[in-house]
């Protein structure tokens, strides 16, 4: 694994390239056969709803039938945000380091839901403020303490983010020959601030369209939040380039995030998007390689309003609103058992000739007593 | 366990009488106790949503922390409808035996989902028109082959009502050390007419209200359906007990349910609806049981468009909708990691003070370069 280092970009993004070139659209199966094997399981056809459209696309990846995906992570990127000065959020800037012990000695909320749903936490440092090395758990994959104001200038030089995104991959290929699915999740004072700035400029958004309340804001403070996220983006309005904008209003471990999809679609595994910043992270991934799309399942939508804007702009539709607003990968770990459930239709049901079951009113009715 | 017996009831309902009685309200902790551990955890108060609200729910049948939710059962449970001769199903009535063999051999959609969300399956015939003795995996609990039709007269005696209710409460218990949590399964072909019939005579709805096209009937078919549960439920327009309407329009194995859903309260242990029909029996219960209704957590809601009446009616909001409306159990199955991972916050979270985390603004921000 990759030592941290401060502050100090490697030359370039020779291996982004590298991996960007190497992601296909998934090809493990036909659709439209994966449809006509579920129209011949022992239910009625559609009967599982979404779950037979969450099993073909499973399919589509991991080939009919799927594994089982058992082997579960989550993925939980750290990272401080120097616009975090400003107030953008209800807690001090601090909490990032304190909240990476937690998650590193399994005290968070990720940690109590990725158990239920039989999922390892992975925690890494992508760019957290603070020291942080030698605690047991933690990934060490530091590029720099924290960004840089995104309204005074860019949040992290263009190197800096290609870093980033390089550490994420180097973090999802470190675990991948054991993961099967893999779920985004962050933890970053001030980053909804940063996905709201990366929501409103890739989009070309209104930062009052997507700005939320965060972790808990007033109205008042909100409104500052709004205006500083305008501020940020009316700094960038010229720049069009996805990993420019990723560079000038994102995050250390949005960008480790986006690294994690894009290594998971170059191994052709199933990526589970959490709340808006995590779904953030994908919408860059995706600006950056439109191919990855297809690896993408979303697990709920939260109470930010620039999150269901950035779902919709991904073609994804949440499983489920629990008006959860955590972050941390907490809604993403409770879509695995379900996207597990899906791919175990195609693996695991009898057939109606196989299991000896009629279809649909293949014989009279009537005429017993 | 009880062996199979054909149309003989035994003589009353003491046991019933007995369990109702036995019956009361959670007290495992103060719901208030519970919301301040929650807002001491580390997390924003409230930023995980329904999640906490299940958590407080669970704390109060269970203590606070609840146990790990890891022994799961699905009860599906199986009988035919005289009804069905009506040509109210999609189906013909022979598949419901066929299902039976399906499920106990593994092969239905429930065995593959159940698996995926860590759930044993129990199978029980209540009331299957078939032999299935000897059938591997099937619990014998069958009170009579199949009901009477419903438009004609009683689909059964107030007396195999009861008896199929015991049944379901002996199939708990034969089950209750080992199971934490239970969902609610059924399979029953006709048993949406018997829902359709028990939710307009239990909540005074005209059966065009809540009559849906079950396993996937054409319009016009649909039409019949509602009149059907309209003749029926005009039959009956003068029965006021919860266990006559039971007994005129529902079914064996909705009557079993009912008693798993008694047993289960009487054992202080949560309970999960799935769709329509298993959703219909859990309003059953609370019509003989008002205080059943707070062991009680909806799942899903499904296309029928009486089930999110019953879950209206219920006070129950269902967590997602997927568009399901197969039945088995399917649903219910879904929601029970989510359930173990509402639990597992009170558990398994550090609090802000054992952890070392800053609440919100406890320090002014700004200074740092």
């Amino acid at each position: 694994m990759t030592e941290p280092v401060d502050a100090v970009p490697r030359t370039g993004s020779i291996s982004l390239d590298r991996i960007l070139s190497a992601i296909g659209p998934p090809d493990g199966a036909d659709p439209d056969d994966v449809r006509r094997h579920l129209d011949d399981l022992t239910k009625p056809p559609g009967s599982l709803g979404r779950l037979e459209g969450l099993a073909v696309r499973l399919a589509r990846i991991y080939g009919d039938p799927p594994p089982p995906l058992r082997n579960r992570a989550v993925a939980v990127l750290a990272g401080d945000h120097g616009v975090a000065r400003r107030g953008v959020s209800a807690y001090p800037r601090k909490v990032t380091v304190q909240m990476c012990r937690n998650l590193a000695t399994g005290g968070a909320a990720i940690n109590a839901i990725a158990g239920a749903a039989g999922a390892r936490v992975v925690v890494a440092d992508l760019g957290v403020d603070g020291a942080l090395d030698g605690v047991p758990g933690l990934r060490a994959h530091k590029v720099r303490r924290g960004t840089r104001d995104m309204v005074e200038g860019p949040a992290m030089t263009r190197e800096e983010a290609a870093r980033a995104i390089e550490e994420g991959v180097a973090l999802f290929e470190a675990e991948v020959e054991r993961t099967h699915v893999v779920a985004l999740g962050e933890m970053g004072i001030g980053n909804t601030t940063a996905a709201s700035a990366l929501a409103a400029a890739y989009l070309d958004r209104d930062a009052g369209e997507v700005v939320g309340s965060g972790t808990g804001l007033s109205p008042a403070r909100r409104k500052e939040k709004v205006e500083v996220v305008r501020r940020a983006v009316r700094r960038i309005r010229d720049v069009e380039d996805p990993l420019d904008i990723l560079a000038e209003v994102g995050g250390l471990e949005i960008a480790g995030l986006v690294g994690i999809v894009l290594a998971a679609a170059r191994h052709r595994r199933a990526v589970v998007t959490d709340g808006f910043i995590a779904t953030g992270a994908a919408l860059a991934t995706v600006r950056l390689c439109p191919a990855v799309r297809d690896y993408l399942f979303a697990s709920h939508v939260s109470p930010e309003p620039g999150h269901p804007i950035v779902l919709k702009a991904l073609g994804l539709e949440p499983l489920f609103d629990f008006e959860m607003r955590l972050g941390e990968g907490t809604g993403a770990a409770l879509a695995l058992p379900i996207l597990d459930a899906a791919g175990s239709l195609l693996r695991e049901m009898a057939t109606f000739s196989s299991a000896g079951v009629s279809g649909p009113d293949d014989e009279p009715e009537g005429g017993q007593p």
